[in-house]
């Protein structure tokens, strides 16, 4: 039988600590969302009382119907030497008309005497009576015990007994943080097990990622008889973050078969990572388990002959299971196969040691030591293989074009552009302005060229990403741009390198249309077959 | 007693498996060197038969004077069904001309018929005889037992009699490979302990981080018995990477008092992997343990609060160790000392409750809102200060400037700039030419300038980021500029945002003047004082 583990995502709150982190209310709920589709058994999200955005926050979630999660609110005891019905913090709790409340306590003595400055007694009181005030008005109560690790380090006796008012106050669970981040997994482990031995709730984990071993940490607790565990969904919080509940319901769930979230919902684990750190407005770290582009992606030549031949051979579990994908990386190291296998998607029939390939392959070598890469933009790819094999023929001609930014700008745009193209023969010339150059520049491209191919009304750029290569040179540094187009129906991605931002921005608009006018010209010659 | 962890760094080798990685010969050697400055033990880097790069490496490398770290060659067994003295690969390892030779072999049986295609015999002979060819040649022999972890549960019997063959082979350490970065933390320390218990020789342990347990995995496998760690110094590699040596080093050394590198160089952790991360073009994951600008940044109210009572209230180390910086981020959930402690470097007399206070808060948030983050631009933050509290008049005033960028290009640049400024009543205008349109208005407007103040001749920008903040509306996104500059003597970051890259760069780059004169205008001041 699969033993269940409660996974409790602490995004909204610990997540929002992170460096660099910034929700709007919006961001909030539609992290909230993203999550209960997922299918975490708790969200966590700050406490009403503590600033504005957090009460419009709870306000606004009431009426979102969660379908599988329960929202929790967080807070601390009540304060020192005053009474528990009194403190406004506490009170403020209740707003947020959860039906979980998280209030985390002190368990290191150190804690309790020399930062918040009171009695080792008093602290048992804060912890037991403020417990027990949310207990009796019937809410499922969770009790974060902050620092317990180093508090059991310090005072074993003591950091118990902070437990044990917990559990006198009502707890449903004992969640042990190791909020320094700094506890090494052997130690980990023996206070997880004397904890289960003591008490009769559940346990729970919170770890930090200070040491590098958030995760393993949090797998250890788990085996040691944890059934709660609490982290962010990719990993960010606090310093170097909190434990990846990526990873470890990937771990558990694949692994080690416990039941972490519906089983149907483990193939949304790489969708949801890419959704969060969108709202979240982060980078997601490609090279994190599981969930990352380079997660299953091979470069070594004997590496991709292996999996080749067995996928399990290099790989620990498929990537279909988490809804991730297979890479073969093109590069010096890869190996002439993964580029013979994108070859043979253009031309089937290209023989793997003819100088077309050979040809392919050196223009590829140049274009890489230029600052080209094509692992995200297989478009640009296909279109340089087309050129190469002779396999194309461009859509339209440049004559020139002329952008202009001009401060303080005189109207609404600060740029605009002037665009001349040749089409068979006909000169168009046309003009648009837009936010910064390569936006009036985009605009002016697309409007000069419907004229001559009317469905490119239907594309639209959807993301825009600017690398700057060599960052010693400064601002003429060689800049990378990734252009992603979409036409509603399919999604394509190209490149472009140049240490003129504007440049580089043109060479991937011109693929980008060009790859789509070359599909468009697929469909239609595919009727004639 | 202090006991000897050997550190063998496999960013050279390993790490160039990375997705987006692609070393020259030059990066390598300075990556060579920084990790020699560093005192790790092994540096391994490749094998001079398998490219023409590698070969030229090796051949340079000869002729640097190593101080603390043994060069290292990598290859593999000999290929099956012929002698070892023909096998070219095997040979073309000697051209390395290193004392130290790291092979790797088969642990796994299922790779051995599956994926290489011999038999389990020949394997074992393959090991052996690969080995042995070195061994009498007098070369220190490690063996790399590639799956071992792998191959170990699935048939521990002969797993254990691969590395039997190795150390017959006169193998002076067995490292214990988790290359497909799956195995679980408590069955790899089991299975580290039975090897231990087994061979008389030393041990070692390289981990991949498919499952985020690499670093811990390689923690307890010394916890375990092995004495000898493999893994890349910021932790990239094939997949998800490799064990992250940083961590390690300063998880062993500043927690459990094991000799890793020289006691004098764990303050150069830090800047090492700054370095590393410079040199392979890849920016630093800044949440990484120890290392990272996020590991010591405290943004909770009361975590600042804490820190500032004990440090060690919410830090597992201290940053300084490392040669890292505590960091007390600005933002709403940060609570106002910290900002304050800011603004008492401006204005070190005025009042937190004050009203300008309250409007430098203001305007900070109003600022984050649209995008500013001044973790990284506290000279943006300071004349902000400035100009709330009247402290701040303009070094020179705007006309205007038009910038222009035309393709085809007439000359060598493709872009140009005129700018008309005004300082005291005086205008100038002047023009520049540049690689794009922020390096051509840089220029224009340092050359205007120059005129009015002769110091910012010495001026130059060292750095310039773009960051895209909001990739949902693509080329009209908001973007950040961060631009840093460098006198010769100090360094200054300042920040710009805007839907217009030219815009942000305006901004940012005007800051960086301004706060530039006004360091020159305090200097002069000085004397006078």
């Amino acid at each position: 039988m699969q033993r269940k583990i409660r996974i409790f995502d602490s995004t909204l709150r610990d997540g929002a600590q992170a460096e660099g982190i910034s929700f709007s209310v919006e961001d909030k709920l539609k992290i909230l969302k993203a999550l209960d589709q997922l299918g975490v058994d708790y969200i966590e999200a700050g406490n009403p009382g503590s600033n504005p955005k957090d009460l419009e926050f709870f306000d606004r979630a009431k009426r979102e119907t969660l379908h599988h999660s329960k929202l929790a609110a967080f807070g601390s005891t009540r304060r020192r030497d005053i009474r528990v019905e009194e403190d406004a913090n506490v009170k403020s709790l209740l707003t947020a008309d959860t039906q979980t409340i998280v209030i985390f306590g002190k368990s290191w003595d150190f804690h309790v005497t020399e930062i918040i400055k009171t009695t080792l007694d008093e602290n048992l009181n804060m912890i037991r009576e403020t417990l027990s005030f949310f207990h009796e008005k019937r809410k499922e109560v969770i009790y974060d015990a902050e620092h317990f690790f180093d508090g059991y380090k310090a005072n074993a006796e003591y950091a118990m007994k902070t437990l044990g008012a917990a559990v006198e106050g009502g707890a449903s669970c004992l969640v042990l943080c190791d909020t320094n981040g700094g506890t090494f997994p052997d130690e980990l482990q023996t206070i997880v097990e004397a904890v289960k031995a003591a008490f009769p709730v559940e346990v729970g984990i919170h770890c930090h990622n200070d040491a590098g071993m958030a995760v393993a940490n949090s797998v250890l607790a788990v085996l040691a008889g944890a059934t709660h565990v609490q982290g962010t969904y990719i990993g960010f919080g606090e310093r170097c973050g909190n434990a990846n509940l990526s990873t470890i319901i990937a771990n558990l769930q694949l692994k080690r078969d416990y039941d972490c979230i519906p089983a149907e919902k483990l193939k949304d684990l790489t969708v949801t990572a890419r959704r969060i750190a969108e709202i979240s407005n982060i980078a997601l770290n490609e090279r994190d388990p599981y969930i990352g582009h380079s997660a299953f992606a091979h470069k070594g030549g004997m590496h991709i002959d292996g999996v080749t031949k067995a996928t399990r051979s290099f790989e620990h579990v498929s990537p279909e299971a988490i809804g991730n994908e297979r890479h073969f990386l093109m590069s010096e190291v890869s190996g002439r196969n993964t580029i013979l296998e994108k070859i043979r998607q253009v031309a089937p029939r290209l023989d793997k040691n003819s100088p077309e390939t050979d040809a392919i392959m050196q223009r590829l070598k140049e274009l890489e030591h230029m600052g080209y890469q094509f692992e995200g933009a297989e478009s640009t790819f296909e279109l340089i293989i087309r050129k190469q094999l002779g396999k194309y023929k461009p859509f339209f001609e440049l004559e020139h074009f002329k952008i202009i930014g001009e401060q303080p700008s005189s109207g609404e745009y600060s740029s605009s552009a002037i665009i001349k193209v040749k089409v068979d023969g006909t000169s168009e010339i046309s003009a648009a302005e837009g936010d910064g150059p390569v936006h009036a520049l985009d605009r002016a491209l697309r409007k000069v060229l419907t004229t001559f191919y009317p469905e490119l009304a239907k594309v639209k750029l959807t993301d825009y990403k600017v690398r700057v290569l060599d960052t010693r040179s400064a601002s003429a540094a060689k800049v990378r741009v990734l252009i992603e187009s979409t036409d509603g129906e399919s999604v394509w991605t190209t490149v472009g390198v140049s240490t003129d931002i504007i440049e580089a921005s043109w060479i991937a608009l011109v693929d980008s249309i060009e790859y789509m006018l070359l599909r468009e010209l697929e469909k239609k010659m595919r009727v004639y077959l």
